[in-house]
């Protein structure tokens, strides 16, 4: 078993209200960043773990996200790198 | 002016206490991920902002970061990614 590193983005989907990226929006124009269009907030998760190669560590860290980490209803995510330790 | 769309990453820094990271690795091996170490949550931006070329959108972004978006005391960031729109 090799540790692994994974980056994930979970992202609020597309379309739906994003009311703490409408805030952020809001606070830059306060600031004078008048350039600023829409701005999205999501998180961002490194996860270390253990898996044989670097396909079962992204697969497992998908099943992650499915069963606890984003919301299915609200959400999307994306497995955004896997660097071995 | 060009429209750029600019992801940062922001995240604990190391060393500091992380109790939604810690939380998370709980629940992950609660769910039976025996697997997985430490977990690092932090914050996903994308933002939409206009421009005269990428590296002024990235400066641009890096002071929204240094002003606002991240706890200098707490948090680091990163400019993870400039895209023409």
């Amino acid at each position: 078993m090799t540790r692994f590193r994974v980056s994930v983005h979970i992202i609020p989907r597309r379309g739906l209200l994003d009311p703490q990226g409408k805030a952020v929006t809001d606070a830059l124009h306060t600031l004078g960043f008048a350039g600023v269009g829409e701005v999205h907030v999501g998180r961002h998760l490194v996860i270390e773990t253990s898996a044989k190669d670097v396909s079962a560590a992204e697969a497992s860290v998908r099943t992650m996200c499915e069963r606890l980490l984003a919301n299915p209803v609200t959400e999307d995510f994306e497995i955004a790198g896997v660097v071995k330790e």
